[in-house]
């Protein structure tokens, strides 16, 4: 059945929408793929629907291909499964609750392995039962503080969320490899771009984690990679640690007078100008920022946390709120500093000056009783200028595990195009990407907290060990878009096209009509999905909005007719080639199955 | 690709769920297709959701083919759209509700008018534009005050809702007519049976609106049926009221001691009693009986209203329910009684003898100021038995017309086997239903409240009128499930079937085992879908799992396979016929493509 564009259900927009942030976003809405709803809430359009459907069918297949089954939970969900591995308060504001008319309390699920575990141990309870992996495409919800780019980051969305269970660790590994397996096979078929990270497991707990992330400049991640093969989300990078220093003789810490020295970078003059190094300048690197956040937990209880990095570097946000969740670290206010007069605003440091002696300031067992976390350049031995605690005034030569401890190390600084590969294999790189896979080895922590056990083969009672893994496939619509929209709209791999061909009927006369009309009959008996541009407008008007729409095939039925010719154009390329009607079908057949 | 059980995601149960009333809820459970998650929340595991899957498939066949376009709406729904159309409020409990993380108001979809017609809205502007009919098959929410039978009445379920877009009355004509034409086909395809009955159209506003009942004595809709053809959910039959009488001769309201008749049966006998008729004895009918509601509109605000029926009939709880929707009527407690000392518990009436004269006591005017209402058959000129609004005495010869007026009609009487069919059609026969789809000829409520308007013709702007069209998917698994299992399980009928053959491999010996998989593999390079039952489990195990799974046809390679044969058993006759092992994939191919 061919679809004719006079009856289908869009409507293409000359505008661009007013909250598109990116490509992606722009063209689905312009093209009549998708409108908003609220916002990160969508609705999908025939075709757009077409492009989910597509991509869903993709990970189904490739899911089912690996010997995964398909299940579906409910979205709305009880808390008790939450409340028992602390995910009811653990997620926060970005979880939807609701009551019911009793009262009880409910969730809208985000994610579902509460749900997942739970269901296994109902119906298994024998090592013979696994391995087992499962898996359901459904719709989450998230309330994100931020919705952005369309489908990209919703609040509404849908995932392909599947879960594994073993007996032991060696079948988790097999399970996770399975799965990274089927997640190459369907990234692939997607024709994404994309790059496979290291990353930090977030509030989903476990231990081995990685994400597939399309690279694109419009994605919210940023990620690593080395000339030697070390890739990872910039959250998960652990920085190599440098030896500990001999500071044997380095003398004792000393005050001095820095005037208005709030910055860093004035900082660093006035070192220079007022006690130069012999050596070399000093520079940032030299001296020791601390920077004061205020820690908010999911129970709504907060402190203050001091936060050390070298001055070279700024903390990097997302690596912060990795390295801190479920707690939130917010930045702080005036107010906080007002209550704190012993934090001196921009010349904090671990240390004070007492009676000529250093005495520890920082640290959840110094006067100030506030935790102290410093990054890990700052080994004992390590000489640093930082802040003397007082106005006006820094210490030079306060030395790490002699002058101060601090309560614990956070891996928060900024990476840089150029910093070492943790492992050693050469310099690191910098570019972003979309996350759209992300597989976890969960291990035991869900089926610990629920009571997921079977019987080994001696009869003895084990705890299951689990894996989380989820593709974006409502985001996978977006990501493909991204990759492949141009400056006159979408332009789709013939894979997730909504249809193969458009035919387009440009000119007057019922002879053009009608041989557009049969043509598109002709396609569709040879099994294509045809598109019929049969409305009564302008030539412009349609080759304007094929382009916009993107099927990757169209055909122009117009002036060549008399002489029996039609032209094939190719979206993405712009090629046009003059084709006799006669030979069009073949023609179109061998391009859409190749 | 064969499903093998023994990897399947699956257990069967051997007990009854508790809470299952009916029996595809015990069924379904049972067989492993459905879990329940929370009350009226489930989750569909691998033989359930293929049912589901196929059901959602005749369903978008059926829908395509009239030329419908599937779209799909979030379920997570702002406020606003739901305000201006009072359903926000209308909804009352029944409604999800839930605040994001900025305190904005949201719902979960019960059904989607508001949200189709502003889409239809945004896009287009023409008569050019229309007739349009577009659909999803897509998750609904509703807070149910008593979930009940599975998936019969759920919670979270999944509904094909469709809505038409027209210019005239004409054309919804069309579409409604179009739709109910499709209905037919879908119900057909499900093989159920089934009857198109006048519905009532509650809170979505509305005429013309007819439902498609599967008839099920599990069913919660009770329908009424004419000889001539009259069908209707006694929500919405209007019994014909007689014609006025004329009471010129009848004598005035008198009050008669009947002392501890608070309830019919009593008042009857005491009135054949004390003051017997002449011409035949007084009957339930002849009493007016006067019931008191407390009517709680969705705002919350409440009133007393008093209902006047036949003493020989109840008042049918759902057609009261459905003539005071959106608001409740709840019976009234004895504090309220206690609060309105007018009302004499067991001896209201219409009327009060006052000082020797009759006085009108209920009704909006009258001195309580309480709205009352009678049953159609209280026609001017009637004269009933009823309370004198003193304890141990009625009234008799009070006529309606004459001594009272009611503040209108309420036909919420029972409606009874033999009662006339109100279109003259003959006596009417009571069954009961499961409502499986529901059409509604909205017209113009939402285009008004939410100024969905065209160009007409004349380039004048006109108001769209619009339907509005359900199919409860996830409930018609169940509905299916209820009208085929037996008291072995659950028996599909083959287009719903999660499998076609069932193959069991009965008996020790690696020849069966090998044999079993071999014709497993046969059927399914013949294009079946085949479960194979490779259990180390006994026959008996398999072949009762097999009757709870409900396969339509199980092949059994058994003891038989020494004599090359196998043993083909039809689920729901309970055949079984031997068949040559070399014959049995042809033999099968024609039972399943039959």
């Amino acid at each position: 059945m061919i679809t004719r564009l006079s009856q289908l259900f869009v409507r293409t927009l000359r505008e661009d929408p007013a909250d598109a942030e990116v490509a992606s976003h722009r063209w689905l809405v312009r093209a009549g793929y998708i409108r908003r709803t609220a916002p990160g809430i969508y609705t999908w359009l025939p075709l757009g629907l077409r492009v989910l459907k597509l991509v869903e069918e993709i990970v189904r297949e490739e899911m089912d291909a690996m010997g995964a089954q398909e299940v579906r939970f409910p979205a709305l969900l009880p808390r008790e499964p939450y409340e028992a591995t602390h995910r009811w308060t653990e997620y926060g504001q970005n979880l939807f609750r609701l009551k019911d008319r009793k009262g009880g309390d409910y969730l809208l699920g985000p994610t579902h392995e509460e749900m997942f575990t739970l269901l296994v141990k109902d119906l298994y309870s024998s090592y013979k039962d696994l391995p087992l992996s499962i898996y359901q495409i459904q719709t989450k919800y998230r309330d994100e503080a931020r919705p952005r780019a369309g489908l990209l980051r919703g609040r509404e969305f849908v995932m392909k969320d599947s879960y594994s269970f073993d007996v032991d660790d060696a079948g988790l590994d097999a399970s996770y490899e399975a799965h990274r397996q089927a997640y190459i096979r369907i990234f692939d078929r997607l024709g994404l771009d994309y790059v496979i990270v290291k990353a930090m497991s977030g509030a989903m707990g476990g231990s081995a984690s990685e994400e597939f992330l399309a690279i694109s400049a419009s994605g919210e991640d940023t990620f690593v990679r080395s000339p030697g093969g070390y890739a990872a989300n910039v959250e998960a990078v652990s920085i190599a640690a440098p030896a500990t220093v001999d500071a044997g003789d380095l003398p004792a810490a000393r005050a001095v007078d820095t005037p208005g020295t709030g910055t860093i970078v004035e900082l660093v003059a006035a070192a220079n100008a007022a006690f130069p190094r012999a050596d070399r300048p000093w520079t940032a690197a030299d001296t020791l920022k601390n920077v004061v956040f205020k820690l908010v937990h999911p129970d709504g209880r907060s402190e203050l946390l001091i936060v050390g990095v070298p001055g070279d570097r700024d903390i990097d946000a997302k690596r912060l709120e990795a390295a801190v969740s479920p707690a939130e670290a917010a930045p702080v206010a005036d107010d906080d500093f007002a209550a704190n007069p012993a934090l001196v605003k921009g010349y904090i440091g671990p240390v004070s000056v007492v009676d000529g002696a250093a005495v520890q300031h920082l640290g959840a067992e110094g006067p100030l009783k506030v935790r102290y976390l410093t990054d890990p350049r700052v080994v004992p031995g390590t000489a640093w200028i930082t802040g003397a605690n007082v106005i006006d005034t820094h210490l030079v030569d306060v030395v790490a595990g002699r002058d101060f401890t601090a309560d614990g190390v956070l891996d928060v600084a900024e990476i840089r195009d150029g910093d070492p590969a943790p492992d050693g294999s050469g310099p690191l790189s910098l570019a972003r990407g979309i996350e759209m896979g992300h597989i976890f080895q969960l291990g035991r922590k869900y089926a610990e907290a629920l009571g997921l056990k079977v019987l080994d083969q001696n009869g003895k009672l084990v705890t299951v060990t689990m894996g989380s893994y989820g593709v974006g496939v409502s985001r996978a619509v977006a990501a493909v878009a991204e990759a492949t929209c141009d400056d006159h709209g979408l332009a789709w791999p013939r894979a997730l096209a909504p249809f193969d061909v458009q035919v387009l009927a440009t000119g007057k006369g019922e002879e053009i009509a009608a041989a557009a009309e049969q043509l598109a009959l002709d396609l569709d008996a040879a099994g294509l999905r045809v598109l019929l541009d049969d409305r009564k407008a302008s030539p412009g008007v349609k080759f304007a909005d094929a382009e916009i729409m993107g099927m990757p095939t169209s055909v122009v039925v117009g002036r060549g007719l008399v002489d029996g010719l039609v032209e094939v154009r190719d979206r993405a390329s712009g090629d046009r080639v003059e084709v006799p009607l006669a030979e069009a079908v073949g023609h179109l057949v061998a391009l859409v199955t190749a």
